[in-house]
């Protein structure tokens, strides 16, 4: 499967989250395409970005939440592109990622920001819908400079999955995923292998969970 | 109470519908401020900006849904002044003038848009809460080349309303409104006193049917 990462941010290198996505993403076979950084000043060639989005079979928005949507660079590509982009994206899946600043506990009824990330994402959920794409549930990266490395970790294999794993996959498919990447380490980068390196111990038992889990469920399936 | 119109559209002279609410409010002490026009590159001025904010009780922005969403202008806006307009907006109004085509009634679950506008404008409702502001029910002109003149008719009035009318009206307060224009035609637009020459029987009557309304609320306050 080929991924398109359409990256949406003004101030790329001094977002920590954004780079801990290109890091993480350094070792899977995916299309990074920060629009700042290939239209500065905001004029889109339409040619090049349906040839882009026709190369590839899922595509994602990765964004900050600026008052609660993408920053104007995407939304300037979406009103350049989409309406264009009915023949190249039909059937194909649709990602968002996105970060905030926030927790995410605060996206709900009673909380500080009042509503869901599912209400404040409608519009790309309705865009999926009208492409007959595939919607996949958001990829959310929340205050992720205060969370342990632990966390990080695991946010960082699941960033990795979110890109590379076909369709929606199952625990199984994911657990499989993940073994497959601890037995050809050289394919790490060098952050992911001194987070590898920190947490060994912890992911050794996390593994032999998982592997256990597993066999368990391979047996139910028998 | 002074009205700022914040508008974003591209191409606004072949928009019927943004000629028909800029005719709508020649009438009215408003100032119309047309995003595309003032900033053709996106270059925003933010002390112009603020200023203007500062200078106004209402503020509306007005659209075209495009992509379930305001077009990339009026993003570029937010993204640079709301962070720096917190001083200038608090406890005032806000309002948000949509333009769509497609029926109002495809935006609910079942529909073809799948869900309500409500939830399309959160961010917009979300962003008026978080300044403190009282968020105003959306307005929504939904195919409006497809009505008859009747209905352009009641849509031109509340639109006026929307603009001018202080808080969420009373609907004596709204027949006040109704009536005291009446009494001012000369105040009306030529395109208001075509629209009211054409319907003048039939607003005759919604006027007597409006008064008589008005004599029984009257009545029963007493």
């Amino acid at each position: 499967m080929k991924t398109l990462v359409i990256v949406s941010h003004p101030n790329l290198q001094e977002s920590l989250n954004q780079q801990f996505f290109k890091e993480a993403s350094k070792s899977l076979a995916i299309t990074w395409h920060h629009l700042e950084s290939v239209y500065p000043t905001g004029e889109i060639n339409l040619n090049d970005e349906l040839a882009l989005l026709a190369a590839h079979d899922r595509i994602i928005f990765q964004f900050p939440l600026y008052w609660y949507s993408a920053p104007a660079h995407l939304k300037i590509w979406q009103d350049t592109v989409l309406a264009k982009a009915s023949k190249v994206l039909q059937g194909k899946e649709f990602g968002v990622v996105v970060t905030t600043g926030v927790a995410e506990k605060e996206y709900q009824a009673g909380g500080k920001e009042e509503f869901t990330l599912s209400e404040f994402l409608r519009p790309y959920q309705r865009i999926a819908h009208k492409f007959q794409m595939n919607y996949l549930p958001p990829f959310v990266l929340a205050q992720f400079m205060y969370q342990t490395s632990e966390v990080r970790f695991e946010r960082l294999i699941a960033y990795q999955q979110y890109l590379s794993l076909t369709g929606k996959p199952s625990l199984v498919q994911r657990i499989n995923w993940f073994l497959e990447q601890i037995e050809k380490k050289s394919h790490f980068s060098e952050p992911q292998k001194s987070y590898l390196l920190d947490g060994l111990k912890e992911q050794q038992e996390m593994i032999e969970d998982l592997t256990f889990t597993l066999g368990e469920l391979k047996e139910e399936n028998e």
